[in-house]
């Protein structure tokens, strides 16, 4: 469980190495009647996607209390966290390891040497290479860091609500893709009493849909377009807990709708994301979610580690 | 010329109709020793340049002047003005004809069509589209909207500049590209007193470069990889009177390290724009432009109508 005053912490900790990321107003007229919207543009933040915060928070929290062994970190991800790590962890002159597949797209892998981390590839599946990070962790002693499921890093995350409240002056509901729930869980802590969060997921990786159903995290299966970037199996504790705790929603969106929201940010605002981000912008196109009249909205654009080459 | 004042007239015309763009504070370290610097992200206005801007204040100046014509603007462009003129025109309900050259591409008239212009082709180059746009302006008595050598065009882009000033608090030294000039021109005029301008240009286009020199506009070759959005022939008269009277530098930029800067803004930021644009980072990154240490730089953004596919 996190608090606002953990995302309080978190701010102070990480001030200097985040980037604060631009908010751009814009016309919410049709199909959503709110009276205000804006875009954070999160996803211009280092190795671009939020991840950077709370990757910051973990390993700088972890340095202040004197918890990082000589091994350094470990991390199992192949995607944005795995690269928020990497380059935190340079960033404060630790080492980092990071567990991949056997599979992981070479360009990936390079990805991760080049922001500073030692790579490891080791099974044939993501969970292969979590569990041998997690052995890793044990036989050496490294500190583990998990892509969303620990307190650091929710609160880190976290830091991007505290952004919104400062940049808009008052806002009423913010909108925001969700995979494991890092983000969100961070983002509802920090906004606890002041806006509300609706977390938008893909219809083919419902992950905090069935947690609020079934009263707790649950396995789903992951597929569709989005899955590089909210590809959790399941919703973590921490999320589920604050979105209890804060009723936070969510809302659904199919795959067609997301490969269309993502073009129309290209097209209308010369802005590229990757396919999960733009699912938070679907919910709106395709009224999966109606904001009231006179709502103020903020749609957080998370990540754009994507490749562009599509919508030429 | 244009001063400040027409351009704070422009700002409360064209208030509502284009977009406050947000700037992106970055770490200006190295090669820049920078105290500050922004990165004013106006590759997000309306038809993605700011030429919105100035084709807005054209407009609606000459609306509530009453000097439009039942055969509406014509405009002679098949690339960033042309775009913003038909979309202007369509929001203020004014007919719009925009005449291209017959060897324009077919996404770029079919562009100017969903904007709501009628798109007329001429000649087989610019200056054909030009005459034809002139001659049409004189037999039917539509208004003749310049792509950058108008007050109200040149005042409106300069409504950037105030922006600028407002949300930083304060800098030195704007970086911008140049072309024709009207961007340079609006924003010098609106940063008179506060801050100054350096436009930079590709080797290959210097048409402030060369019309400092001779003290007065001058036609230059025009060629290179950012040809399609600053492929003026010479520098407008109103660009050239508002930089020897506030003192605009130029500084040269090679192809080559257009291309780097634009990619390292995709690598580094997630920011995709043109190349003409590029040309403005590129001064800091080749060291054509060295700020004092202690500078406040903004790097202006100013147009993304490009085709992201080598970004992948």
């Amino acid at each position: 469980m996190i608090t606002r005053a953990d995302v309080d912490a978190a701010a102070a900790r990480v001030a200097g190495r985040v980037r604060r990321t631009p908010l751009l107003e814009v016309d919410p007229g049709p199909p959503a009647p709110a009276a205000r919207m804006w875009l954070k543009l999160e996803h211009t933040q280092y190795t671009g996607s939020f991840k950077a915060r709370g990757a910051f928070n973990r390993v700088l929290s972890a340095k202040a209390d004197g918890r990082i062994p000589r091994a350094g970190i470990v991390a199992a991800s192949g995607g944005n966290a795995g690269l928020a790590f990497a380059y935190a962890a340079a960033r404060a002159d630790v080492p980092a390891e990071v567990f991949v597949p056997e599979t992981a797209p070479a360009v990936k892998v390079a990805a991760l040497r080049a922001a500073g981390a030692t790579v490891v590839q080791k099974g044939d599946r993501y969970s292969g290479a979590y569990e041998a990070a997690i052995a890793h962790a044990a036989d050496t002693g490294a500190l583990f860091c998990h892509a969303y499921d620990q307190p650091d890093v929710c609160a880190g995350q976290g830091t991007l609500g505290l952004e919104l409240l400062e940049q808009t002056g008052g806002f009423d509901t913010a909108l925001l893709a969700v995979g494991g729930g890092g983000l969100m869980a961070g983002v509802a802590a920090a906004l606890e009493g002041d806006a509300r969060v609706v977390g938008v997921e893909p219809e083919t990786i419902p992950t905090l849909e069935r947690a609020l159903r079934a009263g707790g995290p649950v396995d789903v299966d992951v597929s569709g377009i989005a899955a590089d970037s909210l590809g959790a199996t399941r919703l973590g504790d921490i999320a589920y807990a604050v979105a209890a705790r804060t009723g936070v929603r969510s809302v659904l969106v199919p795959d067609e709708a997301i490969i269309e929201a993502r073009r129309f940010l290209w097209a209308e605002y010369r802005l590229v994301v990757e396919h999960g981000t733009a699912s938070a912008v679907a919910a709106l196109r395709t009224g999966a979610y109606r904001p009231e009249p006179g709502e103020r909205i903020v749609v957080v654009l998370c990540g754009a580690n994507t490749d562009p080459a599509d919508l030429g």
